[in-house]
């Protein structure tokens, strides 16, 4: 075999990185970067730990409840010592611990951010924040964006991402995309309806994302057209497996990497129970932010690790 | 003869080649290539896959009816199975196949997107998803364009998309353009009206499309203007086909290529008649999507062959 | 003399060129080809064939009454054998008769345009269809611009325009700019007033063209603050030959070719009063689409021969 | 010494450039040579010519009254048969007598503009008319600028002119900044009110303007907290002179050069009341258009004549 | 050791500096510049001198109070002869005096500015008006953005800061963000509430910020979901000092310097109670404009004096 992928994977995870067939091997090689390291390596499935809710909801909104948390370093550690695939922060975040935990766990440059401040009057958007450039500088694994399907300002942020997703694989970096559908297009409930986190999902893969990353859907369906088509087709969306597994599909059939926000903070048994969710409906993992870092260190280690125990099911 | 196009054409396509009389020899390669591909090689006669619908209306109301449509692979194997011409996707489609479909078909790479998310409150607008450097990379034999007449967004539109037919043509390839009239400027009537179809076809010939993609017209005109000029020098528009020849003599005389998007699914009798009338009004050919991936593999096959056969008389 | 400007020019054109002072050999070389084409070659006159109603009013509007016209050669060869100076079309009417009559009249590259499915929301706007390199690839003579002065996008078209006759000129083409007043801030009657139609004449001037074309005014006087000016000044408008008059004083004192557009179809008497009346003024010629391609072939050729006949005396 | 300016300079110029101590030997040159030209060379006063009137009012109303300024060789003429320091004018004007006229007076290209068709809905803007490059070409001794504080356009503006006057610096060339309050921030009054133009002033020297051109004050002060200031300070605004004064502070303490428009046309004794005022408030000396060229010839050489005679004293 | 900042740094500023630990040696040499200048020296706090109040408020309400101020020289000898540890003005005041004060006191420029002109209409926005090539031919020491968390604006100001930060470290100068909530999200108490501080001061950081300037919170907190968090986790903001370390924590705790403004001109008491508390909780110390030059040049020395005195402590 002559390709420039380490030839000892597991096999998930060969299945996984055969599947981006287009791609070079600086972004096969990232891939595989985060899909063996820590405690899911080889598996084919990933825990992330995203920090950004500073940006979304200010500091003590995100860190007051576990103070820890206003250092950027105790996220690196958590990320770490967790047995976390990768890592995911805003530029400012990743700079204060970069030179600190270089080398010890593959981060992700989050490129965009929006926040709690803003009076929405323009519509759902957000501030491009950091570059390419300063994902290589540190070090980076990956680069992660966020769009809003549905906003005015959708048009814009697709090609905005679209760009830097270009940009990001000429230097060998794939991209995650952060698809949450919102705005002027789309209703309250329709933002985690089981339509919608499909066709933000289906979008985010046709724009050229490695990784997507969604909200676990509800059984609402938004558009009339779609409901017509669920029904018609007898599409299950019953339990919360089955809507992860539709979610699945739309990506590709399967041939992208998918993975599942954890929302707000919640008991361990809720969370438990999503992580069952999507092993079951076949998705790839959690990114897991608040409900790791808002909990003190102790008990989010213990429960990472029962959720990583699940995915190695 | 000392052209650098091949010399052994047929002569309906060498007619069609000359009209292309200011192009580089890659864009007539490539040209070529499309025409001399599948089951109407040589005949002048198009018929292409286009599958951007997931794009467009999500991925349920695309392939939940046949969901063989989820996994991009097999809309490439439609198109070789069923001898078409070419296969048109967005960037993520044509990623995940690329490899695997390498040379096999000729492939067209859409650049730009909407999607029934959008709220329409800056009107039909879009996003480019792509560039020049993703078709070369993808080894496409053209690059495709959606531009909407008639939306106030209209004159970016056009400017966009020169730039990107300017690109293409610089590194040899050529430019497939789909033009829609909608927006605020065009009544919903309006948007297949004769008048206004025949006015797409012929602005997108003026901004240097090489193959012109319209919706079949009604007998409908919508501008008054227009209605007074058909009317006083007796523009025959009575039949399908007689509304198809007037589309051809908007483009240019006939010297550029224009085929007919298929519309919603319909049944096959309907589809047949579509081919006939616009073989018979001089159409160069179909581009046909949802009526061929929503159904069923083998029928596809069967209507495509029948639909070929139109043609090929 | 050391002008590389051809030596042995008629006085008339010679006095033309020499009004371009600050432009470089190339600028002044192809409006030398301009003035020293066809019937009125020598006599500082201009008589040029533009068909851009096509992208204006669309196909039929402006094709259906002579239908030759859906042919772009038609008018190639129309321009050539009436013994215009120059053929001035957008892009895509230019690309499919390029190589046919490459060298056999002169072409003007029409860069931008409007369209009738616009609704005007934004206010009059056109797209920029084409680029320099197009035009140098076409071997043109020249480029021209349309500018809306009045309209509430004026100041962006007007650094559009600016930036392009800049560009064309470092690679020795002359700009040629419709100025043409519309918008928010004319009143219909004032887009061809008297004051206005000079104004916007001598806009174009200051913006670097170096013809300028516009439509004959009428005796109205738009700005209150123009109306008493003119009358304080006695500035004779009763006749069409004195407002041509003061249009041409309002081109840098007669520094600037200018030249008058035909307006819509009308009969031959009208048409050739027109001419009379931009000859007597001092005006360097018409601009004459629509009455000439819109008249069978043999009514447009001894119309265009009488018109030359005029402006010969 | 060993600075590249002329060693022999006035000791009223040699003190004005001393004050441009962050500048390039380019353009300090320039400055010199404005400074050096003319009836006052040496005094450190200026008086330039400007004609941008045609663009904003238009031909007739700029040029009607003294028919000989249709013809920009004219105001060449005037600007060196006058003794004036210099001659501003927009692209198209300079253009026509670029050549004639080369090395005989030191000329300032005018940059952007306005004009009296537009309809205000945006608020107060300009269009960008011509570049640098125009202004090297041209052999300029300044490139000048106009910008509207207050507009709600106003941060674009200045964005737009400070690149420019870096581009400018960057070829040696000095910027004149025209700063006249206007829009949606400044009431009609307080367009010429005397905490408005000192704003307007002080903002132009912040920006990097060389030179800096405002409208005479009146003794209106627009914004309430300034007129609290005034009064608690006792700033003496009682006569044109005082107010001039105050301009001149404003303007780095006296460290810019600071030149007052002539307004529209009136008799010669406010034209040389003003001039008086200007030079006694400490003034660099006047741009003074509509009342030169609106004159006959004759009378604008006296009338000039005498103001330069008040700025010797 | 190896690195290339000064070996014999002080503990309180060889601390700060490892904070940046993902920065180059230019970066930190500028940082040191500033630390290690004027009188708190070694201590690891600033005192800055800023005036920009010219272009915010016009120059009769900055400086008539005191017109020494009118020239920009008095404010760089104040800044220096105060013992400030650097200087901050917009591009005009700094080339002012660049070269007579060249290399005796860090400078500072000052990016972009609003002013008191504008209407508001479109939301707090502002002008830039220099360039990092700017900062470096002026000697700077260090560049200043100011942001409007909650403008409408703020995603092109994130956007447009973000940019210019990574330029100026592209050549070793650190960046200084004023951020100043203030827009249509923001209520006017909620301006300088202790959430909203913390918040703007945060995202500052999280835009990879080098020094962040602030106002001192009061003790409203603007967010309801913000304040059920201060009050679930018993934040203490009873006093100042407890806010101030609110702001420190939130600076990815205490890993960035943080600044404080002054403020309104007032009585000495008041500014030195602040000093106080910003010293107590644990602040970087102040940046100090119209306090210091809105008062006679004695009193501001013997103030700023004892400023230093208390940070020294």
């Amino acid at each position: 075999m002559s390709t420039s992928v380490p030839s000892n994977l597991s096999p998930s995870v060969r299945k996984i990185i055969d599947c981006y067939e287009n791609e070079n091997a600086g972004v096969k090689s990232n891939l595989v970067r985060m899909l063996n390291t820590g405690t899911l390596a080889g598996t084919g499935k990933l825990v992330i730990l995203p920090v950004d809710q500073g940006f979304e909801h200010g500091p003590a909104r995100s860190f007051a409840v576990n103070p820890e948390g206003y250092d950027p370093h105790y996220h690196y550690q958590l990320a770490i010592d967790s047995g976390c695939s990768a890592y995911a922060a805003p530029l400012g975040s990743l700079q204060a611990g970069a030179d600190t935990f270089a080398g010890q766990i593959p981060t992700i440059l989050k490129f965009n951010s929006s926040n709690s401040l803003d009076s929405g009057n323009k519509d759902g958007n957000q501030a491009v924040t950091t570059s390419i450039k300063d994902a290589l500088q540190l070090g980076c694994s990956a680069v992660g964006f966020t769009i809003y399907p549905g906003s005015d300002n959708q048009f814009e942020m697709f090609e905005e991402v679209r760009e830097m997703i270009a940009q990001a694989k000429d230097v060998g970096l794939p991209s995650v995309v952060w698809s949450y559908a919102r705005g002027a297009g789309v209703t309250k409930e329709g933002e985690t309806a089981m339509d919608v986190i499909a066709y933000a999902a289906h979008m985010a893969c046709l724009l050229g994302a490695h990784i997507v990353k969604v909200k676990l859907p509800s059984d609402h369906i938004m558009q009339k057209e779609a409901a017509k088509v669920f029904k018609e087709n007898d599409i299950d969306i019953s339990t919360q497996a089955a809507r992860v597994k539709e979610v699945v599909r739309s990506c590709f059939n399967g041939r992208r990497v998918v993975v599942f926000s954890g929302g707000g903070t919640k008991g361990t048994d809720a969370v438990f129970d999503d992580a069952r969710a999507i092993r079951d409906g076949g998705g790839n993992g959690s990114i897991i932010g608040r409900n790791s870092f808002q909990r003190p260190r102790g008990e989010a280690l213990e429960m990472l690790d029962q959720i990583m125990d699940i995915y190695k099911v």
